[in-house]
């Protein structure tokens, strides 16, 4: 043997300071040790290394089995899986290895003939399963004829039982313990090497080598005369993290009995339901406080405890963190970095950003019945209940009825914006994780399902056909959940979620350590103040367009496309401009000195126009034109790729107007608000869909025009910043031409994602789901960036910028903000602030806290 | 003064051996030295350098003048501009300076009292206008009032000119010739720098601080008792290129009289018209032949001269390049050439390949009348002239009938390709230079004219509105320009290009030196005819899709889309499998063992379902399905940006039947024409639309096992290669990865300029233009490769797919690959060839020899 083998041997008895790392004994062995070493009550162990257990499975027994002695002195053992990670699992415990006949006939002086034989057939029954791969079923059947007016008779199972093995099984049950633990070492071995066994955990994130360690332990037996019993506990509560007992025990039982017998189980604490330790053995109750304090102290964190009661003394016979959603894991790290038990570091580094969703948007409570009846693809968080209505006015009028409804379409348009204002929640038939709906609600933090393809959605009939033939119409309740892409049927019951206390603390913490600014994206007053709540950094995008699509201005929006001469045209800008103005004036009122971004109009002016024949007569109708003018002008506006077509800067270059309205009302708004509260705004203006860098030139000289005639008009000072969006490969790729031009880029990787792939976001949907499930993408590129691609071209726009205008300011505006990988590349890509839908600036915000307290990769 | 000043003097002599470089002096005073220098007989002369007739344009005359003697002797002299450039132009010839009483006086003596009066006439006149801003109109009147019974009293003019010159400018008209030489070249100097003057020379290319020289002539007289005169002489066809005489001389004339009053003017050789020099003056004429001949050799160029014949002597005032069109450049390069004047790589050089072109289409005849009915862009080549038809199907009924056609349509797509065949010209309202319409009429070397805005096409009425009002109908007669872009009311004269001879000498000589390939692009067994006939090294794109719109197919096609079970899909690929090979075997057999390029099926599916509810109807019906099914379907196949949807190597993933059915065809019909021609074909498939290197994989393993499975059935050897197209940003950026499983890379310029400038090429006509006129843009990126942008990406992949694979092939295969500078481009990044249409493979020929003889930039 030389000095590795002998420091790491094939067994090592488990006693306090022992080295067992995980990698070589699995994670619960190292559990034990540490238990042990913070001097608490745990029964005597051993633990198989990997490498031993891996020889179990293939029957090679040559290891050493230093608990021979305990074996021979009649104690009996437990065999415990210990997988190099907890979170993959592993095969069930065996208890009560050692029994046989001489052995019942010891215990039952102290337990009692009855409770004896019970052990020996509960034993001969998990070995049979568990070993045997008999049918547990069978032994059920053995039970029950051996029970007379309810009382079971185990001496008579155990005879019948040893009988029905020997006839399955061609041999006798195994009475020498020796036989009986290698046995159960192999059965254990085996199972983790299983098919089934790799897939569950190849799906919690396991590799394919993946090892488990075996844990051999004398039992502490939790039956007997007088206080005796096993259960589970820990003193937080799992959906708050509060401090509370959470938990069960059983008395007169072993293992999990108590979590899976919940109806027999007692509560650990007081409760109205029933009886509990506390009231049984109030000592015992407060011991185990006393352990789990222990617990929490010496593992760092929250701990859920295994226990067992012999004769009134707690042994513990594992510890693991204790079981928290994402709202309780925030709760239970700020009270640890309270309690000086972590850093605050340590506090943001457990938390995962993505876990923070559930806290922000309600959800479905746990305890609620599912009735799923369709599921898609989960596009912005939370749950949301209602009737379903099929048009955005069902929408509002279900709103002005103060009526919870989910709008339900096909796909949605601009058109419907005003709808989904007035919903709870969006459903489609069509589109992924970025089309339209799903954009629109996350940016509204509307819970959403959209691309829910096992359903077909007859808007016109106002009907959902359900996969297997059923018929929903207007009016039936659903609830969406927009983190599964579960739609249920009914109301169940939803959690509501509250953003103060620890979360608050949190949150600061986040802010101290981050580096990254997080802004939020809004585009109305609502969002803005939204936005504000949620503590950002600034408005990161403002997408003028929304403000066109209210009742009101939209008509005059159409008013302007339809215009002919620069007589009607110039009419109305002039009743835009106010608008806009007044719009403007509102945001920066609530936004104060705090950067605001805003971007100049970007949709196609198509998208401002009625796609349904009624509306185009409408229309026609109240701009007193022939039907067959608005059709063609319609015609002449459509597009084969509107995404890549006459919207952006190119709007603003062939048709300048709009934009030198917009910026006039930028600029007067900065006028009267600075005015009117004493502070200096410096609003900055974004070109959207730039290209190349004398579109850059073009509209920053008329913007320059508009602010020198509002100073000279208004006889005031305008600060203000130019920047553009970049969207198209090709503006990261010449960043250095154009930032010459620019105080700021902002990358739309949204669209910079659609460009750099070839892809349409609205049509991804078909595909997507097959595209990822076949590898071909490892995720989504429209959820987290694309850092291969998309983020090569980031970073040579960002080096590029900067080498010719290093006090550019370099931000990223799009759904990636509130993805927190793509939140660290750009904290790692040197860009100054990310911006998001308000209800994502918290995942930002600590997703921006954990890069910056990463080491650098290189 | 230094010895740089020394060196080149204010003034100079012009005399064999001076030295007068053109950025000095001007292209004549270079030209005239040259002539010199040959020994021809030119007129005495001195040329003013740029720098000094820009002080004569601040009427400093500092400059020394060393023709005050010949000036002194009564010399007549002339004022020649001497621009840097010749293509710039500059301001008209002063004749005749010197002129006064005295001198009228002397001349009436040899030239008679009239004569010398119409001289001195001409002389105020000429003085008049340019020097003294008089109007020529006011001495034509003059001239007019002196004239009894249509003879001039020319004495009595000169004495009413003068007259009126001191009446309007309050100055006696001057009399000395030193000053009447200095307010001469002050005069030119001004002229040069006038505004309309400027912006005129802009326009064919001068930079702003353009020079002009001036050159001082002596006056050979061309007027005088005995043969005189002047003209204009070359001895070469300016269309054809062919030797033959071509131009103008007028006895008892001056200057460029000849070519102003082609009425009056002489022809040069015998000619049925009328006179000619031949026979007025037969020796002069020959040696005027002469002449040519050794200008020829002194410039190594065909030249055109300008002469004066001065009482039966042959004087030579300028010579300058012939003028030639695209087909006489390439004959007379080819002579020069062979006749060892220059060498064939100066030959190739001299002729832009662009101007090839106007060789390989026909043209509408230099002499026709152009009744221009309507401008659009000039999208594909050449004339065209045939009875307008709006739909494919009166396109083949047209042609059915022995008609020429021409298909007028808002817009085409895929279904009207048979009718595009059938007819001679494309004319469209909507559309730039890549949308569809244009894009297959240069795969068909069709005249196109597309985006035609200012017409308003009504295809259901069959009718055209033009701008005016008037409307055209089925069966009137129309010409599209294809160069140009215009649209010419009836049929006018055409000329037919001829590619024989000198054409083909030139193309070989491009093969000669060139690195680059060149293939074609082609999709049908005619295409594939065609390019074999324009003698391609290949074909770099088959575009499979173009198979299926025919009838009989697109129907099998549909049933396909349709499919609802396995077997249906099954039962129409079994249809669709023989129809691919056969066309397969068809391609092979004509290309033999040269490289085709396969692309696997590309578009999305519903280009190829109806788009009319009509169709839609019909379609139904043959298919024994509701309506209400296929137009569900149809909606299902619906998308918003088809450009990015669920096309390329997405439809080969997600419907990979399709993908195997194609292999499969492949594979059959290069097993059958090896064994039937006895030799061995390597085809290449194409994957488009590639972004991830997993995408490559799996169709990889898919097409390698349908290779696997032939081989055996067929007991055949199959060699083949698997590449990708290059159409996405990502692609290019995740070369290195890609090429790891790639044995070839073409890229795909117009997808990959859509994706990089977030440009539709279908949607991008409503604004190029004002983009263009703007220098946002400097070209339009779809015609002219963006070398910074799109350029970059190429340059990128093709380094980190070398870098992992040096054996890869690289290709480009789109419009760009018959654009010149894009050739060169590809030549320079290092790509093994270009394909374009077969009508532009002799572009490509030649500018990728243009770019092999070029010394490398760097």
């Amino acid at each position: 043997m030389d000095g590795s083998a002998q420091k790491y041997p094939d067994c090592i008895a488990l006693l306090p300071g022992a080295d067992v790392p995980c990698e070589l004994y699995g994670a619960r062995a190292a559990s034990i040790v540490d238990l042990m070493a913070a001097d608490l009550p745990v029964p005597k162990a051993w633990a198989f290394s990997v490498e031993t257990v891996r020889k179990f499975a293939r029957s090679d027994f040559s290891a050493e089995f230093p608990m021979t002695d305990a074996v021979r002195a009649g104690r009996l053992l437990s065999v415990r899986a210990s997988a190099q990670d907890r979170a993959w699992g592993g095969p069930e415990t065996l208890l009560n290895i050692g029994m046989n006949a001489d052995l019942r006939d010891v215990l039952a002086k102290p337990l009692g003939e009855n409770r004896a034989d019970a052990l020996y057939f509960r034993f001969i029954q998990d070995y049979a399963v568990k070993v045997g791969r008999l049918d547990a079923e069978d032994f059920e059947i053995i039970l029950e004829r051996c029970t007379r007016a309810g009382v079971p008779n185990f001496g008579a199972a155990v005879q019948q039982s040893l009988a029905f093995f020997e006839d399955e099984t061609d041999s006798a049950f195994p009475s020498d313990p020796e036989l009986q633990l290698r046995q159960a070492l192999r059965s254990l071995a085996v199972a983790w090497g299983g098919t089934s066994a790799k897939i569950l955990r190849g799906a919690l994130g396991a590799p394919s080598d993946a090892g488990l360690g075996l844990i051999v332990q004398e039992m502490v037996l939790g039956v007997g005369r007088g206080e005796f019993g096993s259960g589970i506990a820990q003193f937080v509560s799992v959906g708050t993290g509060e401090k509370t007992a959470f938990g069960r025990y059983l008395s007169q039982s072993q293992g999990r009995d108590a979590m899976e017998d919940t109806q027999k189980a007692q509560f650990l604490a007081k409760d109205p339901r029933g009886p509990s330790l506390e009231e049984i053995y109030p000592e015992a109750f407060a011991r185990l406080q006393e352990l789990a304090e222990y617990a929490r102290k010496a593992f760092c964190d929250d701990m859920q405890l295994e226990f067992t009661i012999e004769d009134g003394a707690v042994w513990l016979l594992d510890a693991i963190p204790a079981e928290r959603t994402g709202r309780g894991a925030v709760t239970m790290a700020v009270r640890l970095a309270t309690d000086g038990l972590i850093t605050r570091q340590a506090a943001l580094q457990t938390i995962s950003p993505k876990s923070l969703n559930e806290i922000l948007h309600p959800q479905i409570s746990a305890k609620a019945v599912r009735d799923r009846i369709a599921n898609g693809i989960g596009a912005s968080p939370g749950a949301a209940t209602g009737r379903m209505v099929f048009s955005a006015t069902a929408a509002q009028a279900s709103e002005a009825r103060g009526e919870a409804c989910i709008l339900v379409r096909v796909e949605t348009t601009p058109d419907d914006i005003r709808g989904m204002h007035s919903a709870n929640g969006i459903l489609t038939e069509r589109g992924g994780i970025t089309s339209h709906a799903a954009v629109v609600a996350r940016g509204m933090g509307l819970p959403c399902v959209v691309g829910a393809a096992d359903i077909d959605i007859d808007t016109r009939a106002r009907k959902v056909t359900l996969k297997g033939g059923e018929v929903l119409g207007e009016g039936d309740v659903i609830t969406l959940e927009g983190g599964t892409g579960d739609v249920l049927r009914g109301a169940p019951d939803l959690v509501q979620p509250e953003l103060g206390g620890a979360f608050q603390t949190f949150m600061s913490w986040a802010d101290e350590f981050r580096k990254l600014g997080v802004r939020g994206n809004a585009d109305t007053p609502e969002d803005f103040r939204m936005a504000q709540a949620f503590g950002v950094d600034g408005i990161g995008l403002v997408r003028t367009e929304h403000m066109f699509f209210d009742e009101g201005r939209l008509t005059v929006m159409r008013e302007l496309i339809f215009a002919d001469s620069d007589n009607d045209r110039q009419a109305a800008l002039n009743l835009l401009l106010p608008m806009q103005r007044d719009d403007f004036i509102e945001m920066f009122t609530i936004m104060g000195e705090l950067p605001v971004c805003i971007r100049l109009l970007d949709p196609p002016l198509h998208e401002f126009l009625p796609s349904t024949r009624e509306e185009m007569q409408s229309l026609a109708e109240s701009m007193g034109l022939p039907l067959s003018k608005v059709m063609t002008r319609i015609d002449d506006l459509t597009e084969f790729n509107p995404m890549l077509g006459t919207r952006g800067v190119r709007l603003g270059i062939t048709a300048p107007e709009i934009y030198e309205m917009q910026a006039r009302g930028i600029f007067e708004a900065v006028a009267k608000v600075q005015n009117a509260k004493g502070i200096s705004i410096k609003p900055e203006i974004m070109i959207p869909l730039v290209s190349a860098k004398r579109e850059v030139e073009l509209v920053k000289s008329r913007v320059d025009a508009v602010a020198s005639a509002v100073q000279v008009e208004l006889n005031t000072k305008l600060d203000y910043a130019i920047g553009v969006m970049v969207e198209t490969p090709r503006a990261a790729l010449r960043a250095g031409d154009i930032a010459q031009n620019t105080a700021f880029m902002s990358f739309g990787t949204n669209d910079l994602t659609q460009m750099t792939y070839g892809l349409s976001r609205d049509d991804a949907g078909r595909f997507m789901r097959d595209y990822v499930a076949l590898g071909v993408f490892p995720e989504d590129p429209f959820h987290s960036m694309d850092i291969d691609g998309v983020g090569e071209l980031i970073q040579i726009a960002v080096d590029r910028a900067n080498a010719v205008n290093p006090d550019i300011k370099m931000g990223l505006c799009g759904e990636h903000g509130g993805d927190s990988a793509s939140v660290a590349f750009c904290h790692e890509a040197g860009l100054d602030y990310v911006s998001c839908s308000p209800f994502r600036t918290p995942i930002a915000r600590l997703a921006a806290a954990q890069a910056a307290l990463n080491v650098p990769k290189n």
